[in-house]
């Protein structure tokens, strides 16, 4: 994709210090064409099934985007007047050109932010806007991309082509049917893979626990009111999503616990989970065993597990309520790493085939215990500072407290993780800037010399991502993806 | 006020980068001299209103001042020998041009602190100082201080007027007279109002509660024993403070745990306090009704609601008890914002009236939790950093940390919440140009353009302070103080 | 020793900027040949009272070097095939040279780690190594540092004179029979002084406490089942020690709880550490007085009272198992200092020859505990960046968080505490480095004249360390050492 507009600055998100600048350019340009390799993220296996034009403006921007609707929010702006769809499906009569109106009269509160960041990437980058977006464009901007998206080269496909994706991940539920990624495979197009996440399976306080233990039934034909059933089900699915060509399973929870359980404590506690009268603690006790078995089951078939915690969900019940989930009111929490994973480390920590990728909302484990975990145990590694952290200085603080400890080939390479299509090619950008930019340092301080950054610029653009997703030939490979010489 | 002294580098706090250092300073400049708003901070109204001169330079910068005390003592220098009055009003015979001496001897432990850079304003700017201090200029700096001293041009309102202070807020008991308040609306100086804080009457384990809420009974002839009456005696006190201009109240909790209890209970609560017999989880229990009661009545009269939190008190139990409260063994603690303020943000997180800035001693809590609150609730502003963050590298930590997932508008500005008169001026410079210096680094790397750093740098160095504390036409203005395009 | 060779950039590890590189370079300069005071440390006595020389590069630089084995097992390189010891004493028959091979294959992942800096200086500048390390000069440089080590000029005792040592302290269980240090007394060879650690005796629940009071019974002859002769035994060690030169003693803890008990409570507590009754609670207190008691101890002889917290130690139960301790797998710990320490500070907190360094592996409790205590108790010195924090980047995180609090005159100076002689002369170097560039930039910024750059550097090169660890003299000098202007 050609990255080049006059309305940003080819330097941007390079140091300052012009001999830095210098080098930093000279590793992002080796990198700036680089193949996108997007292991983890929430795009739609459906958009690209179906290939259906993006709507408008704020359909496309606004709404759909948490971190824009809650800086909007912030400033008191309603979700009403946006038009952001409610949890009952049903959503409030709003213009889109006026919710798009609203946006850019505060369009001026992202000044700092990587929201601003990838907006003007996707705005100038990819849909060519040639004016700077606030109140007075507000209209000209949204009658631009309306006609972009009403051309067959900002279809969906299209524009995978043209962002350069060599993989893209999706996250789905357990019990998904994989019809789009099926539909996708009968028609060879592209190379997009489907994540399994069984988060609604093993957390028995999900309100929507019991209907997926019923649809897992289904789907297996296991008995999954038996613990050794529930596992072959969940087996069983797993290689649903491998044979779609999965690499990877996702568990989002508050705090990574585990737990080692004999078979008959494991029983007990699935029965209370099915009878419904399981108490909190045990709850997370399942939980916590769940991860565990998760953890077994990638022994054997090799499938990347990633683990995603410190995400205290839908903070706020006046918008869940109203608008459910993933609507801006999720809040970092701390995160006790160590002591959580150890009776799984304990297990499984040498296990060759084993490899965990740890993404966490809590910063200050990031040199007290993930980096000292990913920098010892050969299945662990520490994915890209995720969400509010996947920003400039959010990356900064990462690599000033991660790779001292983990060294750079203890880390997950650079995912996106983002259900924004169009900020895809603007988040890695900007981690590929921000990483040039890091090693230019290391350079200028004589720590590593020219040639050794040049190497890892394309490990970081691409390479360790490979490598830890086992994405490489489109099979978990096992032992066969460390880093050699 | 003059700010330029042949003892100070014109440049000093700005980046080295010499070409960001000429953004940084041009964009200084631009806001060097503006009027210093200052809606929180310690100074006694009584200062103003008796204009008395200030007594020597020990005891206008010395023994006032817990940052310097507390350094002083961490080298062995004992307050005896520095004659910091006691708890009791006795104080050391000491001469204080000796005391003056020992600080000088002593100077050399300040270097690389805020405490340093605040104290040379004071001496070079703010008292024409023409000499580095140090034990061989001991004498000499004394007297020259004592000679501006005893000069009407260094009387506190003389000085008031030549900061350019345009608001300058006080912290007061809820239970206090506010005569000096009083007096200086008789006056017609200035514009010193006084803020309202109530932790004497909401913490049942201060030895001071049961005088307080003896007196609130007295001030407001309301039965404080009736937890309805309480709530009317608050509410009738509030309505004094903002009779007499204040438009904020204050709040210091050791941790910001909130609640929201039944009348009943609260009542129940009450007695207990009342009686003596309340345990210190009781007691805590009350003091987070209190904060969510505190919030409710914001509602009501638009005060804005501070919070200062994690300060652990009066650490030294021996300093305590001999010198009393302040004097620098207060030790900062963790502090669990998100799942503290649950409860009043659950009630009242999108009531358009509220307005709660949040202040910590955390600092791992900026990107954690403070950010994302502030970032998403249109209630919640976060406060500058404060305390023992109040300083260069505290305010990098912060805008790194803080402005990615919040923006700059989400912040409430810079406030001094300074005691020590001497050092406004100082302590607002240090933010203008370490803001300055932000700011420009934004500009070099092209995340923000020039334009909108000169706009930015003024809402840093006045206009967010005034939005925040409704200190723009000195009533607290409901909804019309959001930051507009 | 000369420290300049054409394999290592001159200017490596100072700020990129060129007007601040100069200004860091000059303070450098001024110290880069400074004697090394190194009062903290785990190199072994008998290296020196034996003198043997070194074995080969692989037992110099791998086998012991806990940074450099968990890196290489992290990637997937087994201890067996490094010849990693075993805890029963054998070790697999692994080749030095194919050991060797398989660490310079591995040589890449250290990019950007302090242990690159270290071996790159142990290689290029201690054992001349013309070329760099990495696969195709793997054999090269084993046969190099081969015939090094044996030359005469590479024995401990000609190292210890080449690297400039002015003195070392060792690191020696409370029972030690220090025979190598009297050995080396009777040698008058240098100035390798032990340190008092008492922890076998401290932790009731470690395997070694039962036989470590035995031995004491042994040593000192008194009753150690009472409580009184306890302490009247550890008194009598602490003063063995202090009659071959110790000025401290060390703790290492978890959690640095303190407690301030009755004496009936402590015999009762002893009496179950001793029947092997003891609970886990009960041994944490009996830890947390013996901390105290500690204290106690150094009140009376002045050895300053090291504590080294937050070390989860054998946090993988089958490395601990095979290899024993110190092999890569601890991972650090949350710590709560200022709630912990209060018993101790609360009784010692101001004694005038009390002298407490205290080591965190939580870089959150700089800010927020460290400082403010270090800043406030002439008692509490903070001591260097510790661990996965001796480094680069956890150098400027110590000084950005530590300093503008607790000022340059309450942090204890470099230690290297190393088990890698080879490495000591590279972490001095780091250190100093780091800390021209830091005192550069408060120059470029205009904090610190270029003077007092200069004259801090000088302390941050060994002033502090020989004060704050007594080592001036060779004896405890109570009060006679604090800074002094």
């Amino acid at each position: 994709m050609s990255r080049k507009t006059a309305m940003l600055h080819p330097d941007r998100l390079l140091p300052a210090d012009p001999a830095v600048r210098a080098t930093a350019r000279a590793l992002y340009e080796r990198v700036a064409d680089a193949p996108i390799v997007s292991p983890h993220g929430h795009c739609e296996a459906s958009w690209f099934a179906e290939d259906a034009p993006f709507p408008n403006a704020a359909d496309l921007l606004i709404t759909p985007d948490h971190y824009v609707l809650r800086m909007l929010a912030s400033q008191g702006v309603s979700y009403e007047a946006l038009g952001v769809p409610r949890a009952d499906g049903s959503r409030a009569d709003v213009d889109p050109r006026e919710a798009f109106r609203l946006f850019a009269a505060h369009y001026h509160l992202f000044a700092g932010t990587p929201s601003r960041v990838w907006l003007d990437h996707a705005l100038h980058v990819v849909l060519g806007v040639p004016e700077r977006l606030g109140p007075a464009t507000a209209d000209a901007v949204f009658d631009h991309v309306a006609a972009q998206l009403a051309s067959p080269a900002f279809r969906p496909r299209a524009l995978y082509e043209r962002f350069g994706i060599e993989v893209l991940a999706t996250t789905d539920n357990a019990t998904d049917t994989l019809d789009a990624h099926r539909a996708l495979k009968a028609l060879a197009f592209g190379r997009i893979v489907p994540t399994f996440r069984p988060d609604a399976l093993t957390d028995p306080l999900r309100e929507d626990f019991a209907a997926s233990m019923q649809r897992l039934e289904e789907q297996t034909g296991e008995n999954v009111t038996d613990w050794s059933g529930l596992l072959k089900a969940l087996r069983a699915r797993r290689a649903d999503f491998a044979r779609l060509g999965a690499t990877a399973t996702d568990h989002g929870v508050l705090a990574p616990v585990t737990a080692d359980l004999p078979g008959p404590a494991c029983q007990a506690l699935l029965d209370k989970a099915r009878a419904g009268t399981i108490t909190a603690d045990e709850a997370a006790l399942f939980q916590a065993q769940m991860l565990t078995e998760m953890a077994a089951m990638s022994v054997e078939d090799g499938l990347v597990m990633q683990i995603h915690a410190g995400s205290r969900r839908n903070y706020a019940p006046s918008v869940f309520a109203r608008y459910g989930r993933d609507k801006g009111y999720d809040i970092p929490a701390t995160v006790a790493w160590a002591d959580g994973l150890k009776p799984l480390l304990d297990r499984f920590g040498f296990e060759p085939n084993l490899r965990m990728v740890l993404y966490t909302l809590d910063e200050t484990a990031y040199g007290r215990e993930l980096a000292p975990l990913a920098g010892a145990f050969p299945t662990v590694l520490l994915g890209a500072p995720w969400w509010f952290f996947d920003s400039p200085e959010g990356m900064r603080r990462y690599r000033s407290q991660v790779i001292e400890t983990a060294g750079f080939h203890n880390t997950a390479g650079f995912v996106d993780d983002t259900r924004a299509f169009l900020s895809i090619p603007a988040r890695h950008d900007m981690a590929r800037r921000m990483d040039a930019g890091f090693l230019a340092g290391l350079v200028a301080e004589h720590q590593i010399g020219t040639d050794e950054a040049f190497a890892l610029i394309g490990e970081l653009a691409g390479g360790l991502a490979r490598r830890a997703y086992r994405t490489g030939t489109g099979q978990a490979a096992p032992g066969s993806d460390r880093a050699t010489a």
